[in-house]
């Protein structure tokens, strides 16, 4: 059976020595979340995914959720009840506003906390992931009245929410999308259409569930110019909030997926189901994006969680598989075999994924205060540089740790060996599990695209130059010290492949665009490495600051310094491969004909 | 739902072009396999693999085999049809010596045809897979009673075989195992211990399964040296091949695996089973080695096969869905998008998977002929040296296809977006089926291992030295050829950065064998780009004169010398990465103590 342990711990580190949680003690509502009470919340929210989240993950693959025929689903064993235990915990309105009925506690915590959640069981945690987002977009796009109404309730765990986007012809190209609205007359609208991939769509957690659906007004214009945002809600609510009718919107059938059974993922069917505009006609794609960039970076999340869980299940194999003999000598003379953790290319996998998954944990946190200046401070410029941050920062989060969260779960089922393939252990769960984050809310490609065809030449290409400054300064602060040099000179390198990519895509990417499609991936991938070597040197930085003051923590410490040696060594270089690549330009690929594929 | 089209096209062209089949027609029995007799047998095999094993491979996957009660296990609709058809066409024959049934054709055409089988239904193609790995130990290391009680109707698909190694407590570690075998005072043994993962273990297919046993004789020496092979068949049979007793072997379970749920993987029982000893006592594990060889070469065709077939999923896909317009301005105005094959990251991906595609097809060929020289040439010094390439290049062709053949199953289920994570097209079979590859057999780490470990340093190094020489000897002769420069100028750096490799694993692996370990599988891999760069460039070669030679030719050839460019340019430089990482040695990951993990 596959164990988990929340890594409080690397979060209160990170927090503490690295990201330095207490400068940002005077934005408001920092007050009342000291490091205290953050790490006290910590280990709460770890409880609940140890022990009530991941005892069921197993199972509710093996259960999957059923339909039906009247179109209900009922969720895996346990399910109905975590979701009562996780709404009165308070893990859905932990960072949601005061006013309608949240904590008002840092992003950065919920983002902490959701990782947790992930790991033990990425299947039910999309439920209140998905429902957050929901929230999101109705408190940014909503009437004080929808605020009230959905808004509350779902904070509560009362209602979930879903986003319906999906059809069968068009998921990237929203501007494809069918599905219709007629206006009813009474302020309502008739919604007509089929969604797919509908995750959450249907089930028995809750007592209502709030669809937001993208439709297309009779008469909008077409393409995305032509699409708004609705509110659908499963049952008819009057304004107190009691539930009246069913509405005409049902599931239709459960997709058959590779991975994720204990979430619903529903064909939803509307058959001129009642729903109620959320924002203004025809802009609903704007207020969809309130959700889905929320959404995306809570999918970067789940690369991390997956990553991380498949790790610590890896290591505990490592230790305690005995499999041979050191190739330097038997290790452990008064067993039949050493664990195969002497092994070298086992300590190779188990590197390339913690010396991920340190970083991936940094990176994400460090944006994830980003937000909370954005939401919180009250100067306009720092809000605005951590808009420019958080819009820079989320296609690399989203598509660099989903991409190397998923290689990571592969590495980890590796170690296992055939013990890995058989379902005895769960390590093929994450796999599959894992695999769904590389596509939904945007495919990896997609966020490679945006990250080239959109943030960096936005306004002027200010996020990235700021960037470059940052990390640019930091390198030459700290190239002088000895104690740092193997960190911050691969930095210094990977940065300037960075740098000489990103001139290469300004020269090129504007006169041929196709140039700019070619590099996006590698250009992703380049970037993230930059970011996780600026994390892992800040990493070592607060790592021989806090040996120094406390000499209890060397070892722990010193664990920390080798992992980011190992990332330094190994894993960095492959900034100059990416680069290689990037400028052989797009020529070659787009001279093969279609048909001679 | 997915589809599939043997790539006969292509093998003939490797055969005619490239690799040039028609120079092997001295070798004993290639006379009775000319080129036409080749193309014809391929042509039929592609019918087989398209019309009966395809249409089933699906429908495999989502019933998968089932156990009753009384230990029987039903493969899936289809499949006793499709063994029927299999056995009666002679394609478990194929390649076997005439003398026990076979038809003693090359040992190439037997690969080519099993890339085709296993496309279309890797579980299905491993029930004949494994039985022709069985045959191949009978027939090197038993009785000539043996062979033609066994052999022969193994050869006519009468009766099945498997490999019995893996027990609950060791895999790799074989030295560990515990069943025992005792004298029964007839000539036979009594076998009694438990075997896990046993692929077509029990099944519904043929009269009799023989299984190939490892077992401790009592009393033999403890670690591998007291390792012996034995025969156990399921029914006992009298020497005129009649079937006789239910043997004391039975299936306890099946496992629940990932994928390959066409095929029965076994928890296989043996409560003091009647078994003969297959070669000499004590000597068991060579004997293995002669059907596990076989096994990894096949194991390495299942890489290249569902690389092969998600490839082509692909591109359908790719040049069918339409979404998005092209970057560099809209391709299809009368369409409401553009077919995704217009953008470039998706080019990217097919041109990824179709550089590998052809030039491991190459590869694996390549090596089956050098298997042909090995069994069937009269010359020793051309037998030396094809034992040497096999022995070299079984590890690189199993860790490296079957790795990258994994990672663009990925991809190609990535081209299909959210459509890939759902069964409806089937492509996360694909990858759920292609990942077992890596793992059985010797999982990837252990072959990455035997090549630096074993096959580098044997005999002097002979087999590197040679392989050296060989592609050395290449680029010098070509490097002056203008239209071959694209290929040749980068297989000359990628081979330097080999070399630079092998002379630092020389230097440095022999003083701290953990160098070596930790340098194995980025050789393993920077090894395999050397191989497809090599295949590359005569593939290159090949076009180039075919085009010149038959002007139609010239779409096609382009198409390769495009494909090539595009392996040259973007996919061969990740030798420097490689080259970069190996040097890093093995201190950083070896000074991490184990519990900080």
């Amino acid at each position: 059976m596959p164990t988990y342990r929340a890594p409080v711990d690397d979060v209160m580190f990170l927090l503490d020595d690295v990201l330095h949680y207490d400068r940002y003690g005077n934005l408001p509502g920092f007050a009342d979340a000291s490091r205290d009470v953050v790490e006290a919340v910590l280990n709460e929210a770890g409880k609940v995914a140890e022990e009530i989240l991941q005892p069921i993950n197993l199972s509710g693959d093996r259960e999957g959720c059923k339909r039906a025929s009247d179109g209900s689903v009922t969720t895996p064993k346990g399910f109905k009840e975590a979701w009562k235990a996780y709404a009165e915990g308070g893990w859905i309105s932990l960072p949601m506003p005061p006013e309608y009925g949240g904590q008002g506690l840092p992003h950065v915590l919920a983002h902490a906390v959701s990782e947790f959640m992930i790991s033990a069981n990425q299947a039910f945690a999309m439920y209140p992931g998905l429902t957050s987002g929901a929230i999101a977009a109705i408190l940014a796009h909503g009437t004080e009245e929808q605020k009230q109404l959905y808004g509350t309730r779902m904070i509560a765990g009362q209602w979930t929410g879903t986003m319906n986007l999906t059809e069968p012809h068009c998921g990237t190209d929203l501007g494809l999308l069918k599905t219709k609205a007629v206006p009813n007359g009474d302020g309502s609208y008739a919604i007509t259409g089929q969604k797919i991939f509908i995750s959450a769509g249907e089930h028995d957690l809750s007592e209502n569930i709030v669809h937001l659906v993208l439709a297309r007004i009779e008469g909008a214009p077409a393409g995305v110019k032509g699409i708004s945002l609705f509110i659908v809600p499963k049952f008819e609510v009057s304004n107190d909030g009691a539930l009246g009718a069913r509405n005409a919107v049902s599931c239709g059938s459960l997709e058959h997926k590779m991975g994720i059974h204990g979430n619903a993922t529903c064909v939803m069917n509307y058959d001129g189901a009642k729903g109620w505009l959320l924002g203004e006609p025809n802009k609903g794609l704007a207020a969809m994006f309130t959700m889905m960039n929320e959404a995306r970076l809570g999918v970067a999340a789940q690369g991390l969680a997956q990553s991380e869980v498949a790790y610590q299940n890896a290591v505990i194999y490592a230790r305690e598989r005995l499999q041979g003999r050191s190739i330097s000598g038997v290790k452990d003379a008064a067993k039949p075999a050493d664990p195969i953790i002497v092994h070298p290319d086992v300590r190779r996998m188990l590197l390339e994924m913690k010396a991920f998954n340190e970083a991936a944990r940094a990176f994400a946190l460090w944006t994830a205060l980003e937000a909370d200046i954005l939401h919180r401070s009250p100067d306009p410029e720092a809000r605005k540089a951590a808009d420019d941050h958080l819009g820079l920062m989320t296609p690399i989060l989203k598509g660099v740790l989903t991409d190397v969260g998923f290689d990571n779960t592969v590495k980890a089922q590796q170690v296992y060996g055939g013990h890995g393939y058989v379902g005895e252990y769960g390590m093929d769960q994450f796999v599959r599990d894992a695999r769904i984050a590389m596509i939904y809310e945007g495919a990896n490609g997609i966020q490679a695209l945006d990250l080239v065809g959109r943030k960096l030449p936005k306004d002027g290409g200010r996020a990235i130059t700021a960037f470059f400054t940052k990390v640019g300064q930091y390198v030459k602060e700290k190239e002088g010290d000895a104690a740092l040099k193997p960190y911050v000179a691969p930095l210094g390198k990977a940065l300037a492949d960075l740098q000489k990519a990103t001139m290469w895509l300004m020269a090129n990417g504007m006169k041929n665009p196709d140039n700019a499609g070619a590099a996006s991936t590698d250009y992703m991938h380049l970037f993230g490495l930059v970011c996780f070597g600026f994390m892992w040197a800040q990493i070592a930085e607060g790592a021989l600051a806090r040996k120094a003051r406390e000499p209890s923590q060397a070892v722990l410490m010193d664990a920390k310094l080798t992992t980011g040696k190992f990332f330094a060594e190994r894993m960095l270089p492959e900034t100059g491969l990416r680069l290689d690549r990037i400028v052989t330009g797009a020529d070659t690929m787009m001279s093969l004909p279609a048909e001679m594929f």
